[in-house]
């Protein structure tokens, strides 16, 4: 399945693609695809949903209607950095022995086509595509990294929108650089795994005003999906709905020679395999 | 005021407290003391609500009930990390030149007198007694640090517990020694700013049983609460209910030679003047 959210900012309600030019609407069901939707098990109801649904003629065209992230704000959005061997060399930086976590404030989630907003007192805004990891039950202690398969909920594409200055130079700590409003625009899907026959091997891109400055795939990340997941379960509890950035491949702004940072009236283009694609608008701080 | 909230975990009900003895349940007209009533300016209407009810003769004397963390899960724990000159100096860290930001997972958010359990793994958890401020309304980009006062809530007591060899050892983010459940015991009361005559000069201690390890003051904080909010609102949206750790003075396991680490058995007694005080037992891993 191909779980969306479409209306206004705030409004959005959940619906699920049927294929390439419709959707079910379940808004009538399902309130909204949330932490209670996932911890409830809601996901596993959605097939037979969707299918009577579709029995009855519910189909619905899509029309210009904007497109939200997939999943509502979740309880945390965690990330992980360095996580392309490849990406860690352009930063100038090790290759992590472990995955290094941090986060990004839940309020950054914005939809796949929204505007970019720079933040105020910005001088290096950048770009990161990342495969996003959506978590589909409350999950500790995990035993095994195979038992984190059970714990997915789907997939999804994100660009995790970085501000370096604010990321390397402002205290030690990166979230004060990943946190401003609109820096993790998410989807247009949430994809179940059942759709995607090897998450690790995902070609990746994105392009700035039509030039390509990520070319990667996930069969170059360090730690896995699974093995994500497992770990970070180690060390704290991750809610349903919950979304895991997991690090981006080559071609930031920050990796090349000079730096090139985004500006007011850039697009930014960027896609995973399988899992669609994003289009923002970048524009100038309020 | 004082707000708390009473009842088993995940069952809590808002209360104002009135005096020593009695509280008033305000649970018929607030939901909870959460994002949705601080956003909605829950906070200006809780006086008139809890006089009438005091007038009709509706104080409650307080009794063994468990008491939980005074506000709902919020959509962000903040933390400010080595606020406090000495603190800094104790860990062999630089003073900061600006504060320095990280995380806890929101889930770590329990009440003042609930178990802290260590988690599995863990050979160096350790203890922070921290004044606590709670986001009043959803603020961004404030104009001067003097505008932040009217952006909190109130203030409260926290137990920052860590875990220093997830924090230090594991990937060079905090966030990851931060996070494991029952990690952010809080309360018992949120106290509104008019009941607290300088924030910036309260006495706050902490004994580990029945041994005195911190004893310290606001008064020593290298950024106060309100440049700490005006700090952060630079770099994201805040959002009523959020609650910033803003730091811990010296005394914790960690800056003692040889180190000392918490054990399961141990209690940990904590408070801060004017804002109550807490009781926590050590509990081994599940």
């Amino acid at each position: 399945m191909k779980l969306m959210r479409l209306g206004e900012p705030g409004h959005e309600r959940p619906v699920v693609r049927v294929d390439v030019d419709h959707y079910v609407d379940v808004g009538d069901v399902v309130p909204d695809f949330d932490e209670a939707f996932f911890g409830s098990g809601g996901l596993a109801t959605l097939p037979a949903l969707v299918a009577s649904k579709q029995a009855a003629g519910a189909a619905t065209p899509f029309t210009d209607e904007r497109v939200g992230a997939p999943i509502a704000r979740p309880h945390q959005i965690l990330c992980i950095g360095l996580n392309y061997s490849d990406h860690a060399k352009e930063t100038g930086q090790a290759v992590p022995s472990e995955p290094i976590l941090f986060t990004k404030s839940p309020n950054t989630l914005v939809g796949p086509n929204d505007d970019v907003r720079i933040p105020r007192g910005s001088t290096k805004p950048d770009w990161e595509v990342e495969l996003g990891i959506v978590i589909g039950r409350r999950t500790s202690y995990l035993d095994s990294v195979d038992e984190a398969r059970d714990a997915i909920a789907g997939f999804t594409v994100v660009n995790d929108v970085s501000e370096r200055a604010f990321q390397m130079e402002r205290g030690g700590q990166w979230s004060k650089g990943k946190s401003a409003e609109t820096f993790n625009p998410t989807g247009p899907w949430l994809v179940t795994p059942d759709e995607i026959s090897d998450v690790g091997d995902l070609g990746m891109w994105l392009d700035v005003n039509g030039v390509r400055r990520q070319d990667g795939s996930t069969s170059t990340m360090i730690f896995d999906p699974y093995f994500i997941v497992h770990h970070l379960s180690q060390f704290m509890v991750l809610e349903p709905g919950d979304l895991i950035d997991t690090g981006t491949p080559p071609g930031v702004g920050m990796g090349f020679d000079p730096q090139i940072w985004l500006q007011p009236g850039d697009v930014m283009e960027l896609g995973i395999d399988g899992l669609g694609s994003q289009r923002q608008t970048v524009v100038g701080p309020r």
